[in-house]
């Protein structure tokens, strides 16, 4: 991007007043490609936000030679990670993470979950003091004494305030704009909560604020264990009876899990959009209910590692680390007996129960 | 069957305790053939109960000559509506109504919806009473005052406490032994819940006692209305995503629909197997969303009756007679435009709307 342009944009001059609000999405993967474009048609629209929405971009080389930020400016284009779809030409690509967020009133923070910490530790005393951020970010960490949520990673590194934004939302589907809806948590501010809602909002993607952050960020974790069981009955070929009991058992371990770490987390919030649309739509599709079911298929012959390696190109699967994460807290807080769901997940997946406990060790769920 | 086994097993001579519980079903068509499998099973088990379940059947010849009742009670088992499966030797079919529930002490209601005005109207007097019901039928009429609960009819007209029982229950996936879950609701009396759950409950069937009978009743017949839905959102090809977001639209429309009818509803009752489990049955497999996804793939070319016929052998979608009926309460009540799913799907059926707007609909649900 010229430094010209940069200027024009990034001071306040007499012909702008200087209280439209700023954003900046910091990602640029296939989901946060599309967020930009749901952002872009907003800001265009709203008057009380600045048209230009600065995508900052993990800077590659495309095969071509040509830069990923240079060709995104150039096509107003993700060509890598969301070829085809036009993101808005007031969408600005930027592969400097500083100049990215310098002078941005909302930040979206919407990258890999591993790479957060070191963004944040990048972004300390980097941003404005009044700031707000929202996390669109899927899998968290779930450490022994309780789960490590991203939102509040974000809040308590850069000392501000934190939403985030789960639901159904597979990327290429809201991409070429067909009917989706979303959830945001909120912890306090309901009118903060109202403008991202606003900024995220098309007419086809509906979004509907819920006070439960941590509900929220929770629900969009813990699904993909779920998926793993739900991978599990389909390579058994259960049946859709068993698969709905499975995926209804693993909803009430999603509940009651949520509500054991956080009693603040609302019944409701897991009748929104991030709690059973996400779970159905994680369920139905999604990578970790299909290399579930190759792994059941396989009899034992293969392990997870190995499925993995060869349906993932290297990536891992977020529900095996998701399972194993939670078992060490159930293990730790003595809460295994309460969650035969999520603990027979983990085992199967690394091998100490064969997949067909699934089922065995669900129907012991007892009464909460 | 021999009148000598019929005075043997129905007066209580001195061999036998007095208060062993009889059973019998009202029913036998797939699901009632699987329920008194289910309920054989532990009358054997269980020392309480008197081992034998009479099963009332409405007689049929079979092409071979044979009667119905004599070919079940001949083999252990519902050639016709249940073929290949073992019902239990102490599963006794009677054609003779009243003489099926003569001394019965628990009922089990679970015929075609349309029987069940008839039926009651033979029974006043004829039961105990003292007897229990449960009425396992989907599908009650939802009239313009409001719905007809079966669990109700039964009620009024025998003068006699009845439960109701749903869930994700597909009756031939049950039928051999795949996991699956199920809902009794009841109204006052728990003790009498837990028997019934003591009586179906089986290592493959998860029995949970709700105290809610209008909710988990309402949620057996509410489903197929959004089953239709889910079908539309199949036939336009909308993906996943829609799909999912569809049928949690769906889920609350049944959830705030059942509340503004009954203030005792619960909450809670939407997450067991007659809600959110039974609905993603219903919406994955089942003729409500084939039918519907054929009518949306026609492009309005072809009627739901033309459909039916051809699809489903004269038999009548209770998805679409159920969205009429909810649309005259929605209408006489003022209620419609709380409920646009609901009424979206009625206006589809009849034609006045296309397919695609169920997605441009819905997503004006109101927060309510």
């Amino acid at each position: 991007m010229a430094p010209e342009l940069q200027e024009e944009n990034y001071t306040t001059g007499p012909a702008e007043p200087p209280r439209k609000t700023r954003v900046t999405v910091v990602g640029s993967g296939n989901w946060g490609s599309v967020a930009a474009k749901l952002i872009a048609s907003n800001t265009l629209r709203l008057s009380s936000f600045h048209d230009e929405v600065r995508m900052w971009v993990f800077e590659e080389t495309l095969p071509s030679g040509e830069k990923l930020t240079d060709a995104i400016n150039r096509n107003n284009e993700n060509v890598k990670y969301l070829p085809g779809i036009k993101l808005g030409k007031n969408v600005v690509a930027d592969p400097d993470l500083e100049n990215a967020v310098n002078g941005a009133n909302m930040l979206v923070f919407v990258t890999p979950h591993q790479f957060m910490e070191g963004i944040c530790r990048r972004l300390v005393g980097k941003v404005k003091a009044d700031v707000e951020a929202i996390s669109l970010i899927k899998g968290m960490e779930v450490k022994m004494e309780g789960p490590c949520m991203i939102s509040t990673l974000i809040s308590d590194q850069l000392g501000i305030n934190c939403c985030v934004l789960m639901g159904a939302n597979i990327a290429n589907e809201i991409a070429v704009e067909k009917f989706s809806e979303a959830t945001v948590g909120y912890r306090e501010k309901k009118e903060i909560a109202q403008k991202w809602v606003q900024l995220f909002s098309t007419s086809y993607f509906i979004v509907t604020p819920v006070q439960d952050v941590e509900g929220v960020e929770l629900c969009g974790t813990l699904k993909n264990v779920v998926a793993i069981a739900a991978g599990f009955v389909d390579g058994l070929e259960m049946g859709n009876n068993t698969k709905a009991a499975i995926m209804r058992i693993g909803l009430r371990e999603m509940k009651a899990f949520s509500k054991m770490l956080f009693s603040s987390v609302k019944d409701t919030t897991f009748f929104e959009s991030c709690g059973v649309a996400d779970l159905i739509t994680t369920c139905l599709g999604g990578r970790n209910r299909k290399v579930a079911e190759a792994f059941a298929r396989s009899e034992g012959k293969r392990s997870f590692d190995e499925l993995e390696a060869e349906m993932l190109q290297g990536q891992k699967l977020q529900g095996v680390s998701t399972a194993k994460e939670v078992y060490e807290v159930l293990s730790h807080r003595g809460w295994l007996d309460f969650f035969p769901l999520f603990a027979t997940v983990h085992e199967i997946c690394i091998g100490t129960l064969p997949p067909t406990a699934i089922v065995e060790h669900s129907e012991r769920t007892p009464k909460m």
